[in-house]
Parts: structure tokens; sequence; C-alpha cells
């Protein structure tokens, strides 16, 4: 990828915070501006050097920049991109890095051909598959996506020529990237972040407080997620709620076979399902 | 703890090899004796330095102990415990390092005190909460106890005395010791141990392997100990069985909860939900 002039990162989080360290680093950006809501998060980006200097309002933000990243909580993200199409001059492109993208891509795709749309302003969806339980810029890395996977989600209009700029950005950052309809994309991680983190809450929130000492890395790893940030995933599985109640109903027939081999001490049964799990995890490695 | 003469360690596989490496880095067994049905797994445990010397036998390998820790999967403790107690001519403390205690510990109480068994044997039943899913000695890891919790679960007619030799046995190794019934500690670890491994492998056994490609690291902690040995968590969920299906219970319930707030599409539920998840998670740390 060409260097680019300005980017701007809205929502200077962990993933935000990263974007911006990991431009910065790899020198890939002459400036990144930062701006959000929380005055307290653009100065802690700062501080770690995740964004160049902090703009006061959208506007401001969005004046130099060809490219705008916007890292805000999925629920956000819709009326981040229409406020930026709003007041955006010159041409721009758009790209976020919410976890659900049908919403999210369905939603821009219908106000994109509106009258009230400046067509110079144009939006590819993505969905970094990085991040952790943690939060904020001062856990930022500018290696977080190497080697990871970046899905670039196009929608009906979507130029093949943006869909391209978008994906070198994120593989100028290390990141492969993969390209699938909002829906696939949708589907899929239902079934490898969402249901995993439903799960891992209703583990955390099962466990008798009284036991919790006896804990040790199994439940600590199982459990990790669930440390995620509330409000965050709160939009995410209402976004993703019809795949993630599909998800949910796999997990409850494995566990039905489970709780069944369990009943009748079926041992034979019981191995068959651990083979069949460790085959699958085995095949992902760690 | 004074140094000992001579330990033996029936399984020197990843938690009796960790015994070894621990117990001559520490140097606190003048020798320490392997044995066990697999020559390969001996000789690699000599060769990573877990063990001194290879015993061909029980008799041979329990001729000079003062204490012998079985390290086996759970399904065989009894048996070798009982073998030792047959061959063992002097003074003889025995423990363990099974998953499950309740079974095993109520056992060997009903033969003990029997005709058949030899009173100069010992056995105080132990868990070391440590391990991960990886197998085999050359895994094995000095420090595997270090900060650890390890539940002694003493019997019906434990001696105070051979409680607080095994205690000081895995404090010299760097635990921490606390005391428990086998039926408290059975009840405590099906929530914190045996369920996890349950929903671990319910999760990564209902991932569509169409997605797996889309798996990041929350899908990576959450599933990782679905990848440990079928036939050793086919044996502890056998014999925890009750209490593992009381503990499924729990999540069943949660899950139903969880259910409930997505069909509804309850934002202040899923909230509540994920708080109290985050909270008990917290509590924890990493």
């Amino acid at each position: 990828m060409q260097p680019l002039r300005s980017v701007t990162i809205v929502g200077v989080g962990l993933i935000g915070g990263s974007i911006g360290l990991a431009l910065r680093k790899r020198q890939l950006a002459a400036e990144v501006v930062g701006v959000g809501s929380r005055p307290e998060t653009l100065s802690a980006a700062l501080e770690v050097g995740a964004i160049s200097r902090v703009a006061a309002d959208l506007p401001t933000a969005v004046a130099q920049a060809s490219l705008v990243v916007v890292c805000t909580p999925v629920g956000y993200i819709v009326d981040q991109v229409r406020a930026i199409a709003k007041v955006a001059g010159a041409k721009l492109l758009v790209t976020d890095a919410g976890s659900t993208k049908a919403e999210i891509v369905g939603q821009i795709d219908a106000v994109a051909g509106g009258a009230d749309w400046n067509p110079a302003v144009r939006f590819v969806g993505s969905h970094p598959l990085a991040g952790n339980e943690k939060r904020g810029p001062r856990h930022a890395d500018p290696e977080l996506f190497a080697g990871r996977v970046v899905v670039v989600t196009p929608g009906q209009a979507t130029a093949a020529d943006d869909v391209r700029t978008v994906a070198q950005f994120w593989q100028a950052l290390g990141a492969r990237v993969m390209e699938m309809s909002p829906e696939d994309h949708d589907l899929a991680v239902a079934a490898t972040s969402h249901l995993p983190h439903l799960a891992a809450s209703a583990i955390a929130g099962s466990t008798p407080e009284r036991y919790v000492t006896l804990t040790a890395s199994g439940w600590q790893d199982t459990t990790r997620i669930a440390a995620g940030d509330p409000l965050l995933w709160r939009q995410i599985m209402l976004a993703n709620r019809a795949n993630l109640l599909a998800a949910l109903s796999r997990l409850e027939d494995s566990l039905a076979q489970w709780r069944q081999a369990l009943e009748s001490a079926d041992a034979t049964a019981l191995e068959r399902l651990l083979t069949e799990a460790k085959r699958i995890r085995d095949a992902v490695g760690s």
C-alpha cells in the first residue's frame, strides 16, 4: 500500500488504538487523527502514540482524511458513517471494525443510494478477527492484526476498487484478508465468536461462587472472554440475534447428547463426544 | 520438608513427570523412581530428567520408597494403590493426583481396613489443580505446581500425621494446599473443572467445520481444554457423574435464560447476564 496522507479513527479503544499504532509503526500514514466521545480515551491514545492528533469534532476529523475507520461499538457504527457522509467534502473511503456485518452493511446500503448521501463517500464493511477481553488504547498493540484474519464484506453496490483498497489497508497491517458476504460472515461468527462468548458467560455465571477458589487454568481459559465489555457484547448479540439463536440451538443439541451419555453412564458415547470435539479443536491449533 | 530418600511415581506423564522434575530440581529426593505401563513414556521421563531410574515392575519400584505418588488416569488409581499395598514391605505413604476423589478414597477406605491390607501402607488422596491439555513427560514442567492449589482429601480413617506429610510434600513443590472432604472436593471440581471440559467440548464439537477458518482467540481460549485426552476425561466424567450432571443442569438453566433474553431481544436481560458473568470472571483474574 502507498502510504496514506491522513487516516482518521473514530473510537480509539483497543481496536482503533491498535490500528493507529500499527499505521504509525509501519509508517503507513503521515498522520493518524483520533476522534471520539470520551476525552480521556483520546488523551490516552495520544499518549501511547496511537494517534498523532485529536480532532475536536467529526467535521475537523475527516477534513483531511482519505480513509476513515469506524471502531465504535457495533450499535453506533451506522450513525457514525451517516454522520461522516454528511460532513465529508471530498472523496472519502470509510470502513469499520464491527463484529457484525449484515445489519450495518444493509442499513448503510439502504441510505447510500439516497438523495441525502454524498456520492463521494463510499463504505466497505470490515471485521478484524482480533482483540481480546481487554479494553482501551492502553492495551493497544501494533501487532494485533499480524497474521489474523480480517473479513471484508462488500454490499450490493460496493465498487471492486474500494474493496481492493480496504483489503490492501488491512494487509498492510499484517492481516490475512477474506472476502465474504455480510450474511455469510454473520452466520460464521455466530458460531466461532458470539456463541463462545455466550457460553463462556453462561459457564462463569453458573459457577457457584463458593467453588471459585478451586478454579484453575481450564476454567480460566474457558471463561476468559466472559470478562469482555457487557455493553459491547449486548450490542453484538442483538445485532446477530437470529444466527446466535441458531448456534445456541446447535450447542443445546450437543449438550443433550452429553446429558444422555452421562445419564446412561455410556462410556463409548462419552469417548466419542470427547474424541470428535478434540478432532475439531486439534485442527485449529493454539 | 526434609529431603526424602526415594520417591516412586506410578505413571510418569505430564503430572507425574512434573512432580519428578520438581523433586529433582528442588533436591527434595535422593532418587525418583518411575514405573508405568508404557516403556516409551518411561524412557522419555528418564531422558528429560523427571526420574532418576526406571523400575521394571511395581515390587522393585516401591522397595526403597517412603512415598509413592500414583499419577495414572483416575480409572486405574484404586487398582494401583491396592497392588502397591500388596507388595510393600515397610512403612509406606501413598498419595495420588487424581481429578476425582470420592470414589477413589471411598474404595480404598473400604479395603484398607480389611484383613488383606498391609497396615504399614497408608493412603491420602490428593488432587493438584494443575496441568493442561498436553500429555506426556516431554511437556512436564518443574514449576507446574508453583502457586497452584492442591486439594488433600482425607478419608474416614486417615491419620492427621499422614495428611500433614502429604500436605508438606505438595507445599515443597510450591503448591498451596487446601484440605477438603472427598465429597466436597468432587462437588466443587464438577463446577470448576469437569463442566468446563464438557462445555468446551460441546462448543468445539458443535462448531460447523466450514466456519473453522473464522475462529480467533476467543474460540481458541474457550475450547482449549477440549484438546485433552478423551480416555482420561471419559474416566473423570464417569467417576464424577452425579455431580457433573448437577453442574450441567445449572448450565442448562443459565442457557435457558440466555435463550429467553435473545428471543425477546431483551437488552436489559442480556446486559445483566453479561455483567454477572463478568463479575465472577473478573474476581478470578487471568
